[in-house]
């Protein structure tokens, strides 16, 4: 701060007289610079700061993925689920630094595909820094992680590690893309010819995000048919419940605990006064508001889903109550930053009815999603599309998406219907995309024989015959393996031969 | 920035000639304003960074609450607890946005109870943005996960709805108003007639927060009585484990993690230099210093816990360890911002002899409180109000509250009994207070029967009478099933039929 | 703000005449001194916020060891070594502030060790405040922490009370000085005498804080000797599995989360631009690089450490692929800072095959770590510094140790050999200090039989014989011990005795 010194014994003659005018001139306009450079570095400071800490939370959802995945399956394959929520990250981390990153924000672009920034060259640039490719690289690996739960329990890891780099590399950078680069066909930031004068609002990605991972675990669980045991021969639906409710839970308040990286986030910077600055609402406000409406659609949602649940199943069920919480965040995200918070309990609620009806039509069509995820991340997700279009409020729409005179906004408070279409055209794109490129890529694994295991591995599980072990030994393996079907036939053989009797066989246990 | 332009060959003609004062009057002042503007953009952005990501901190507290009870709990009540924990959060978000907060904060009020911003209307204010509200709100969940703590393990789900609702949305709210907000009767920042000239230094509430939990479970679990096989025929205590160690370090932890929201963050802001500003020594400083009073408390508590329980018990035991850091950190909670890292470690090491202390007292009375929740959090909450007004420093008092001459301090360091005196008021008060609060309300819900399960669902578990199932399923349900009451039904047959031993039965298994 | 005002009409008549020179200077520099002044304040907010945030994240690492080592040990040695874990950080933090932290940065000092802030006395200080404490307090429990992964499941807990306050206290605050502090012998910041005139580079702490926890590892397992039955009576290693690949993978994320705590927060500032500032290239770009490039490495290790297993082993191992992942870190935590993205790659590819040949090299000579740490911290951290050495770029390394010309960096980017000589130093060095004082004290341990359990604790495993029971009770304690050894001999009388094969005895069960 030293340059900015200013003692008035100096300064008295510059003034005393207008022949000293240009040290005079000199002397101020030096200080100003300085004002001018400290102040664009607090800027930066302050909006990369803020930047990285979102992204570290958004990356602490792969955690939460992680966790709330294992606790949903059944034990047999807990080390495989774990395995591809890591294998997201790691593989995501290099395709998405080598192209990923490029495709989705190498502006400029043609409006389909970004072509900069391969391999972060000639990045950082005056439009971003890393950390925007690091909250970006967070968002991608999401999407993943989505559908891996789809087809959890009964899929090759070789297929896995296939699809996993395709939609992270490829299909999701390019529909990030379109609805939220400056370049994008679809985006409401572009800066002339916007989708029906508006480009969709997918804030933080209800459609970008949730949406394409959950259409890709469909066709995923669509083409691989449900587990073994998931029907009975009457075709009657049978819980295979996961085997921890402490993991969900402990996932479920992970990825809660994230997404105030990845809707408040979203903003990417927070110093910003709105209505010219200097006042008590600027962007931090926003912010925060965005972490409020959040936080209200998912706790409607949970709540909304624990009486219904009571009313319909007769349990409260912390499960389906995690699910339902995690749909209401799900639908929030697109909207989150443009709907006053009375509007996100609305979306909540909505949110849970539609992940109970979703669950209701894949039992009926004996549709196997180990984690809900399609229901979830693709039903809630369209469904929060759909609510930006109708709830989003001028105001607000303006404040967040600034310079465009007569934007339109949500129908429901008189900004007309373009913004609803724009939603509705996102929601049909969106499922087209993701059809048309991972479907193919499953049918395609399917027929290679490269998709599912086989009857025996599925039976046995997954970490016993392809990952090295059970992943969990609760006693010591010198006394005794845990598996019961092991320990049951130890034991028999006693039953079986009386004559034996006094033989202790320690080694046995 | 560009505004802030300023260029010698511009300014020079403004300064040759004192005909152009008005010119240049307006180009400096135009400067000024636009860094003013800016500085009070960068401190708004700052600040609500600061406290929107403390009030993610804190909000994973709640992820650690459900851990630690989860883990404190038996297994067949697991899902019973963390759903618990999920709904205080997901009920105290609805409750505290549409009246908590604003019997809490809306001021100005009649120093009772608040009466503005219901439903967040007219806000966010100049005195307060969404961040702030959050910020409350992951506190005011934080009271009612404690008591959930005290009553766990065998109290009806219903009963739980209402108490928690009631905790979160009347009895909480109002003691936050009376001490924190500026318009609460024993409130340190009220403008005038503050309470014996102090008002009560509670910064991050071992009272408002811990004693009130604290105090609503020694009720709730007093009223309802032990847990079955708590207390054996003899009257002696038998301890019922908890079924997850890793849990509750996995808990301990996150709390700890989340404190650092809890205390540090209840500056609110960190923008403040003390003393004029422009120096290193700031309220950055005094929030860093928070974190270290935090940290040193704790961990004293937890070091005297461990070499006193090996005293008394002789086991090196990681769950009392446990319990002992966190009986710290409950007892620092007031008093973490106003005194010296050295008397934090006074702090610690008495709040582990309390909590000993009262835990004797609760087996020699047979209460019982499974996360010994009472005992710590409003045994060690109440121990911490008395150090601050023991140990509260002069400069320290007089830099957090800021305005008043001649403020009490902290009876050791010479600032007379005053602010004690507050400090006992305080504590009095709270225990008045949510003892008429809850107390009739235990009992009534006791009266109408809904208060307490019935003998049979205690015994067999909430989990599989309420909540739809066991926790963990280890082992493939077709398989077996591990719950070992079923495994041995199994078994004894083939025992009891010695006719039968040589016919394997893989279906038995 | 308000002292920034600036009204033309007030400032109209100062400018209309020299003669009110002295009134007009006033006016400016009053202005500019209040901009200086806050300016100063943002930065020490922006900078505090910043490092402290920084820190909590560190801090979560210590959850992140805690959960890696309970999944990586033998369920019956759980409650052990968590305790270990919350007794790093509690036992450390008192004894980091009543001295380690002041021979580490006690500035100014002899060159080998500080001498000031015993007890944070006359801190902060302009050069420092309570956030640097606590985010080096950070560092140093991580150290020990990973030493006693490596003597896991076999090591009596006053030996670990022992070594860890020595290690924590005196050890690491000694190493940490001659590298990180401006008067180390070795550091990069010193002002002059620089070793090879450039100081050893060792950003985040490959050698400070891997190297030295696992280098004492390394002695404390060699001393104590593999545990019983780790290898078999032909010498072959048997795998003594740990008990929850959940925990393992929790660990690993939550480590992966605290990095970018641990890696980018130990630029300690952020609000810094580069070339002058103003413009959009600052120390917030080189933080958010150091993200990218710790999040490559680890990444590269990972895959790289999945593909190589599938080969070798024919597993795809998710606790291999955790391992791998952390080695990356550890290799990239000392260049992260200064060099590209890409050649992080390269960084995690060798990370991964150095980590896998440790590996065998230590099966080879029968060195048993449970947690693989001195392998990992060790060996990983050891290349680290090499990699340093050959790929610290130019730009990068002036950027981050700026006001020294010349300064050497990699010999692959054209720097010459120095800093590979200073890097070799200081492997040898830390390898040196770590053994003669570790060394000597384990052996000491261990001539006193405080070191290592006895045989039948060792089998039995700690937590029944020194805390208190075991870490997990699945089923309620009256009906069961789930301890199979207790289980089976339940059993096996009722098969030895035929003839009260028709009484049925529950109590048994």
């Amino acid at each position: 701060m030293d340059s900015l010194t200013c003692t008035p014994s100096d300064l008295v003659p510059l003034l005393s007289s207008s022949a000293n005018a240009t040290a005079l001139a000199s002397f101020l306009c030096t200080r100003f610079s300085t004002i001018s450079s400290q102040l664009s570095d607090a800027t930066h400071a302050i909006d990369n700061t803020y930047l990285l800490f979102s992204a570290y939370l958004v990356f602490a959802m792969q955690l939460g993925f992680a966790m709330l995945c294992a606790g949903s399956v059944r034990a047999k394959n807990t080390m495989n689920i774990m395995l591809t929520n890591v294998l997201d990250a790691a593989a995501g981390a290099l395709s998405y630094y080598l192209f990923g990153f490029a495709f989705a924000f190498g502006a400029p672009s043609n409006g389909f595909i970004g072509r900069h920034f391969f391999g972060l060259k000639a990045y950082p640039s005056p439009d971003g820094d890393y950390s925007f490719f690091l909250y970006q690289w967070a968002f991608a690996i999401a999407a993943a992680g989505i559908t891996s739960g789809s087809i959890a329990e009964r899929t090759q890891f070789v297929a896995y590690l296939i699809y996993s780099s395709f939609l992270t590399g490829f299909v999701y950078p390019v529909v990030s893309h379109w609805f939220w680069s400056g370049d994008g066909w679809a985006s409401p930031i572009r800066r002339n010819n916007l989708l029906f004068g508006s480009g969709a609002i997918d804030f933080a990605g209800s459609g970008v995000v949730h949406m394409v991972g959950g259409i890709a675990g469909l066709w995923g669980a669509l083409i691989e048919g449900p587990r073994i045991g998931r029907f009975d021969r009457a075709g009657r639906s049978v819980a295979l419940r996961g085997h921890s409710a402490s993991l969900v839970v402990l996932g479920t308040f992970l990825l809660w605990f994230g997404w105030y990286g990845f809707n408040p986030g979203s903003f990417l910077t927070i110093m910003k006064g709105y209505g010219g600055g200097g006042g008590h609402y600027g962007q931090w406000s926003a912010v925060g508001r965005t972490a409020v409406t959040t936080t209200l659609a998912g706790c409607t949602a949970a709540l909304t889903t624990l009486f219904s649940k009571r009313l319909l199943v007769g349990h409260w069920n912390v499960i389906d109550v995690c699910n339902g919480l995690l749909g209401g965040f799900a639908a929030i995200t697109s909207g989150c930053s443009v709907v006053e918070p009375w509007a996100a309990i609305i979306c909540g609620f909505v949110a849970a009815w539609v992940l109970i009806g979703f669950n209701a039509l894949a039992a009926k069509f004996k549709y196997d999603d180990p984690l809900e995820a399609a229901q979830l991340h693709g039903g809630c997700g369209a469904w929060g599309l759909l609510f930006t279009g109708l709830f989003a409020t001028k105001a607000y729409v303006n404040e967040v998406y600034p310079g465009l005179s007569g934007r339109p906004y949500g129908m429901f408070m008189g900004g007309g219907g373009k913004l609803l279409g724009a939603q509705i055209i996102q929601i049909l794109v969106i499922t087209g995309w993701v059809t048309a490129t991972m479907g193919p890529l499953f049918c395609v694994l399917k027929k290679m024989n490269l998709l599912r295991i086989s009857r025996e591995d599925e039976t046995a599980g997954m970490d016993l015959t392809r990952h090295g072990g059970f992943a969990y030994v609760y006693h010591d393996e010198e006394d005794i393996s845990m598996r019961p079907t092991f320990m049951m036939t130890k034991i028999e053989p006693n039953n079986a031969s009386p004559s034996t009797d006094g033989q202790r066989s320690p080694s046995n246990v």
